[in-house]
């Protein structure tokens, strides 16, 4: 099994994505490799730099970088050898079972949609985030920020991808699924979440437990938190912030540590024919390890696969 | 000047209501006068048991009251003498020049629209919320739950009156607005933020900063966020929701016990022809005594009238 790792992307690539592969190769389980691609030079001398000596990380040579500001579709166009275009050039040809960058987030949607392409049946792939639990273990929220606007129907399926997600990469059997509100009850809401309210609610595939509200983001009310992208982002962000505000005062705890986006790696593209993260701008080598052992959970447990067979059936 | 206090509304009335008043009077300027509005003979009796003798403290009888979980429209019908019915005619006749209640909120908002009423030219009157900030202070939040949806000229109108606000009941000079978005750059968001954008970045009476993000509720980016109630609602919610958990975890701090909503006492209805205050259900004596304290600092900076100016001219 091989996880391709852009080594190019994040604000401190390539030195951290070098070193996260290295932290990451030694805790994958024996049969998997680890893709670097970047310019060929410079990771090999950064590895060599850093006294790795092992062989399961290999070295995918890409001429090009998409820089963090440069408008995704034109970049991918421009670019044809970016690290970005080189890993779904990989996950696509089946070369690689899995795609991970902290580089340009926009690329890294608009690549998955050009190469690998979404599942036929999928309306709008997500882009989710992962949330920690007070009492322990970890939710996912879906979408985070790659569809703003958000109808019914995809709401649905949001809940849907988050279910499967939630079953096989985090382990929860029968996953509660909640639909973000302002309040509990049935007829609460926006106009659009009373109507994804309704769908959700007569679907059999997965295990609908209502409105959740904020309050209930860390809670156990839910494993799958369904949301527009829009108020996901907001979601995200706020907590990553609450993380920032407590560091910065030296307030330490294990769960608000968690909100730290290194502890989870990244985020995962839902939806697509390939399994791809997403990891943060800043990613620091612990938050890349973390992104190439989440990856290997997707691989792992047939995620893209399962969304495949989700879909086709 | 007279602040009307719905003495049998929220889950520990009346008792924490009278205490809250009794704290509340020993602060408020002297021309002040707070009438606790409810069932005569209880509130008389806990007035004599907490000991208090001044004159201060008058009381008006209700002999109805609205439970926490009763319809808003049915209940102001069935019970034209209920505490909240009541202070909105004293608010109406000009007999109080504030009423506040940590009662039922969804009659709070439709008794003022039902009494008072909107100002005229307001679309959508709207709940504000208190956001405190890392750097001292507070900003202001609109709209917090009273419109789920909102039109980018009902979130136009909110800037405008979250600035009225900021500027003369939380004397912030010049009050930076922004836009809750996913993305700092113009043409993110949902094509109603988008479209607010637009609206937002050529309304001269403002001082439109852009957009902010989940990380920004909390820094000093904007003093006014401006939100539809759906998300300000997540917002104010999961804030909560962090005090409880800090708390649970006897994690201590003076900005993060601001997030307890006993700091600042309630939620303003901004838009209305008057000044009136929502208070949280839970709310305790300490969160009483301040949502009086708040509602005066909103009479003597002639806030409602300030609003209905602006509209008017």
């Amino acid at each position: 099994m091989r996880i391709a790792l852009d080594a190019m992307g994040g604000d401190y690539a390539p030195e951290a994505i070098v070193k996260g592969a290295i932290l990451a190769e030694k805790q994958l389980p024996e049969q998997y490799e680890i893709l670097l691609i970047g310019k060929e030079d410079i990771v090999k001398a950064l590895l060599q730099e850093y006294g790795y000596t092992g062989t399961s990380i290999k070295v995918v040579n890409a001429t090009q970088v998409i820089e963090m500001g440069e408008h995704p579709t034109k970049a991918l166009t421009q670019k044809p050898d970016s690290s970005i275009a080189v890993g779904y050039g990989l996950l696509k040809a089946g070369k690689a079972d899995a795609f991970c960058s902290a580089g340009n987030t926009g690329a890294m949607l608009v690549g998955a949609m050009f190469s690998v392409k979404a599942i036929e049946g999928i309306l709008r792939p997500s882009i989710a985030g992962l949330v920690p639990k007070v009492n322990g273990g970890y939710g996912i929220m879906l979408d985070v920020g790659a569809n703003a606007d958000c109808k019914p129907e995809v709401l649905e399926q949001f809940a849907e991808l988050g279910s499967i997600y939630a079953k096989y990469v985090l382990d929860i059997e029968n996953p509660k699924v909640g639909l973000m509100n302002l309040g509990e009850e049935e007829g609460k809401g926006t106009v659009n979440t009373q109507a994804a309210h309704q769908r959700l609610k007569v679907n059999q595939t997965i295990n609908f437990i209502g409105n959740i509200e904020g309050r209930d983001v860390f809670n156990d009310k839910a494993d799958v938190i369904v949301c527009d992208g829009y108020t996901g982002n907001i979601i995200l962000k706020m907590a990553e912030s609450i993380y920032d505000i407590l560091n910065e005062k030296k307030m330490h705890d294990p769960f608000f540590d968690k909100f730290n986006y290194e502890a989870e790696g990244g985020s995962p593209i839902l939806g697509i024919n390939g399994n791809a993260v997403i990891g943060h701008g800043v990613s620091t080598p612990t938050a890349i390890c973390n992104m190439v052992l989440q990856a290997q959970k997707m691989v792992a447990s047939n995620l893209s696969e399962r969304f495949r067979k989700n879909y086709s059936e």
